[in-house]
C-alpha cells in the first residue's frame, strides 16, 4: 500500500485551525479557575465558538460567570478569530490571482505581483498593523471615558475588551444588559461604531482609502462598500427610529438625543457586530424583520464581520432592479458586473436560505418557541452577528449544539464558497448538455 | 410628432391579459346575483385573483357566500386561468427554440421545427385535448363518489368544480373545511391527488410519457420531474405521517386508515394544489416548516402550478452537494446541467425569497399576528397554493390588497423570469468589466 498524503484545501486548512481554537477555548473556559460558578461543557463549548467566529451569542452572562481569566481567554478567541479569518479572506484573494483594482505602489498589489514569501509577510504584517492602530485608538479613547469612572485597572482593561470585541465585530460585551446603559453615550456610541465599521468594511477598502485619498481614484469595490454602507446604515437608522419611535418597551421611554442615538447605534450594529443599547426582544415586529434582513447582509468581503457580504447583497438588488426594468448589464460606477460575479452572489444566497432554513426547521423541533425568536437566532448565528431575542440562554442543549454548528458553517461557508466558485474551471465535457426547464 | 406603437413583451402581454380576467372576474363576483350575502369589493377580486391565478386562498367561505352563478365564475376563472397559464409556458419555451428533447413525430417537436400558425394551433390543441381527457376522468370517477349521496345535479356540479379545481391546482372546494370530511374516503383522495399530479407535472412530461412509454426514452426534464416528484412527495407524505401522528389536532384523532390517507393527501397537496383535509392551523411547527419549503418549491414548468418548480429545486440541491463534495461539475442521469440553467435556477430562487421577504415585512405592519401565520400566508399567495393557517378571514383590507399582488407576482413572477434570463443576450460591452469581491 502506498502512503498517500493528506492535502487540504485552504478552506479546509482554516476550518481545522478553527476546530483547534474552539476546543482549546472550550477546554481552557471549563477549567474551574475560568468561571466563577461550575458551568457546563456544551456552554463552553458554545462561549469558545460564539467567540472565535465573532459572533457574541451567549447563554450565559460572561462578565459575571468568567473570571477574568475567562474573559481574557475570550478575548484572545476574538481576537484570534477575527485576525484570522481577515487574514485568511485577504490571503484567497490574493491567491486567486483577483485585480483588487489599487496601484503598483500598494503593498498588496506587490504581493499579487510577486506572490513571494516575502510580499505575503508584507501583506500580514500590514493587516496586523492595521488591526493595532485601529485598536489602539479605540482604546485611547474609551480610557478617557471609562477610566475617570472605574480607575485604571478596570477601566483599561475595560477599554481593550470592549474594543477588540468592537473591531472584531464580536458583539460581546461585560454587562449582563450589552451596553444598554450607554445608551444616550456620545462616546461609548461613536467609539464603538466607528471600531464596527472600520473592522467591518475591509481590510482592501481601508488600504485602497489610505492609499488612494480620493474617491475617485477607489477601486469598484471599494466604491459600492463606502457608498453602500452609508446609505443602508443611514435607512437602517431613520427606519429604526421611526418603527420604534413610540413603542415604550425601546425608544418611546427615552429622551430625544437618546432616541437618537440609540437609533443610530441599532442600525449600525445588526450587519454582524451584535451589540445592542436596547432590549430586542421588546422591538417591533417590522423592525425585527429588518434586522433579520441586515443581519443576513452582513459586512464587507475581508472584514471581521460574517452575513452574506454588502457587496453580495448590492448585486444582487441591481440585478432585480434590472431584471425589473427590462435592462440585461449591471452597471454601478461605470463598470460593467461580469455574469460569473452575479453567478456567485446568487449562489452565496441561496446556499445561505438553505443552511438557514434547515437550521430553522432542527429548532422547531429542539425548541418549543415561537417561529421568529428561532429564526432570529439562527440569522444571528449565522450572520455571526450576536443579537438575540433573549432567546440563547433558553435553548435546549440540542438546539446549543445546532447553534454552535451554525456560527462555525455561517464563519466557514461563505469563505468557502466563494473559494471553490472562484477556482478556475476544468474544461472536461465527459456528458452531453441537458436541459432543464426551471421556470 | 411620429405615432409610436406600444409594444409588449410575452410577458407583459400576459400580464395584461390577467389583469383584465381578474377585473372581469371581480366585477362579475360583486353582482348582486352572484352572492347570498354582499361582499366587500376588496373580496370580490380577491377571489377573482385567487382563481384565476390557482390559488385557492379565501377571506371568505366559497360555498356558502357565492350562488350557483357566482360559483360558476369561480370555476371559470380557474379553467382559463389555469389552461392560460400552461398554454403561454408552453409556447415560450418554443419560441425560445428550446430542444425540449422529444423525437421528430411528436408533435410539440414538430411546432418547434415549423414555427408556423399551423403547428402553434396544432400544438395548442393537443394541449386542449390533454385537458379535456383529464378532466373528463375525473369527473366521471368523482361522479361515480357523489351522485349516489347527492343526486345528479348537484353530484355532477360538484363533480366538475372540484375536478377542475384540483386538475388546475387551484386549492378551492365547496365545503368550508375545504376536503377535510373526505379524509378517510379512498375514492375522493385518489382521485384528487391524481388530478393534482397530472396537472402539476406540466404538459411537456406527459406528452413525452404518452409518446416516449419507456423511461429511458425520455427527455432528461421528464426523468428528473417524475423521479423527484415521487420522491419528494414520498419524503413528505413520510415525514407529515411521523411528525403529526400523536397531534391530537389532526392525525392524533384519526383512525389508522384514516391518518395514512391525510398523510398521503397532505404530502402531495402543498406543492401548489392548496387542497386540505386536516386542519392547517393545527399543525406542528415543524410539520409547517416543511409544508413551507414544499409550497415554496410547487410544481412543474409548463404545469398548472406555481411555486420555483421542481426542477429549479432539484438543480440547486445537487449544485449544493456538489459544492459540499467539491465536486464541480452536476451531472443528472449521465447529462451535464449547463452552468446557465444553475444561473437560471439560483436567480428564480433569489428574487422569489426577495420577493417573500418584501411582502411578508409589509404584512408586519399591517397584520397583528405571529411571524408564522403571516409567512405562510404569503409562501401559499407565491407559490399560488391555496393553504392557509386560518389567515385569510383574518387579514386587514391592506393585507388583502397585499396578498393580491403577491398571488399576481407568484404567477408571473418566475415565468417572467425565466422568459427574460433565458432571452439570447445582446453582446455590446460598453463599460469595463469591474471586480467586486462577495464572499
Ligand atoms: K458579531
Ligand atoms: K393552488
Amino acid at each position: 500500500m502506498m502512503y498517500k498524503p493528506i492535502k487540504f484545501t485552504p478552506p479546509q486548512f482554516l476550518a481545522l485551525i478553527f476546530i483547534c481554537l474552539v476546543t482549546l477555548g472550550g477546554l481552557l473556559l471549563k477549567l474551574p479557575f475560568a468561571t466563577e460558578k461550575e458551568i457546563s461543557w456544551i456552554d463552553a463549548f458554545f462561549i469558545s465558538t460564539s467567540a472565535a467566529t465573532v459572533t457574541g451569542l451567549a447563554p450565559i452572562d460572561v462578565g459575571s460567570t468568567f473570571t477574568l481569566f475567562g474573559e481574557i481567554v475570550i478575548m484572545l478567541l476574538i481576537q484570534i478569530g477575527g485576525i484570522g479569518v481577515m487574514a485568511f479572506a485577504v490571503l484567497v484573494v490574493i491567491m486567486l490571482g483577483k485585480k483588487i483594482g489599487m496601484k503598483q505602489r500598494l503593498l498588496m498589489q506587490e504581493a499579487l505581483n510577486q506572490p513571494s514569501l516575502g510580499g505575503v509577510i508584507r501583506l500580514v504584517r500590514n493587516l496586523f498593523i492595521f488591526v493595532f492602530i485601529m485598536e489602539l485608538l479605540g482604546v485611547i479613547f474609551l480610557v478617557a471615558k471609562w477610566v475617570p469612572e472605574m480607575g485604571w485597572t478596570k477601566g483599561l482593561y475595560y477599554s481593550l475588551f470592549h474594543t477588540i470585541a468592537a473591531f472584531n465585530n464580536a458583539g460581546f460585551a461585560l454587562w449582563p444588559d450589552n451596553l444598554s446603559r450607554f445608551v444616550g453615550d456620545p462616546i461609548v456610541n461613536l467609539v464603538i461604531t466607528t471600531l464596527i465599521m472600520t473592522g467591518g468594511l475591509g481590510f482592501t477598502v481601508v488600504f485602497d482609502l489610505y492609499y488612494q485619498r480620493r474617491f475617485k481614484k477607489l477601486s469598484l469595490h471599494s466604491k459600492v462598500m463606502l457608498v453602500s454602507t452609508l446609505i443602508v446604515n443611514v435607512l437602517a437608522i431613520l427606519a429604526i427610529f421611526v418603527f420604534e419611535y413610540s413603542n415604550p418597551n425601546t425608544l418611546g421611554k427615552l429622551s430625544a438625543s437618546e432616541k437618537i442615538w440609540a437609533a443610530y447605534f441599532q442600525g449600525i450594529t445588526p450587519r454582524t457586530a451584535g451589540f445592542n443599547t436596547i432590549d430586542i426582544a421588546s422591538l417591533q415586529q417590522p423592525t425585527l424583520m429588518l434586522m433579520l434582513l441586515l443581519m443576513f447582509v452582513g459586512a464587507g468581503s475581508t472584514s471581521t464581520g460574517g452575513g452574506i457580504k454588502l457587496t453580495t447583497f448590492i448585486v444582487i438588488v441591481f440585478a432585480v432592479i434590472n431584471f425589473i426594468k427590462g435592462k440585461e448589464e449591471i452597471i454601478i460606477f461605470n463598470r460593467t458586473i461580469r455574469n460569473q460575479i452575479l453567478f456567485r452572489a446568487l449562489a452565496i444566497l441561496s446556499i445561505s436560505i438553505l443552511f438557514i432554513f434547515i437550521a430553522t426547521m432542527l429548532l422547531t423541533f429542539t425548541e418549543d418557541a415561537g417561529l421568529m425568536p428561532i429564526l432570529f437566532e439562527v440569522v444571528s448565528a449565522f450572520g455571526t452577528v450576536g443579537l438575540s431575542m433573549n432567546f440563547t440562554p433558553h435553548l435546549s442543549s440540542l438546539g446549543k449544539i445546532i447553534i454552535i454548528f451554525i456560527m462555525f458553517l455561517g464563519k466557514m461557508g461563505p469563505l468557502t464558497l466563494v473559494y471553490s466558485i472562484s477556482k478556475p474551471e476544468k474544461t472536461k465535457v465527459r456528458y452531453p448538455d441537458g436541459e432543464l426547464f426551471t421556470g
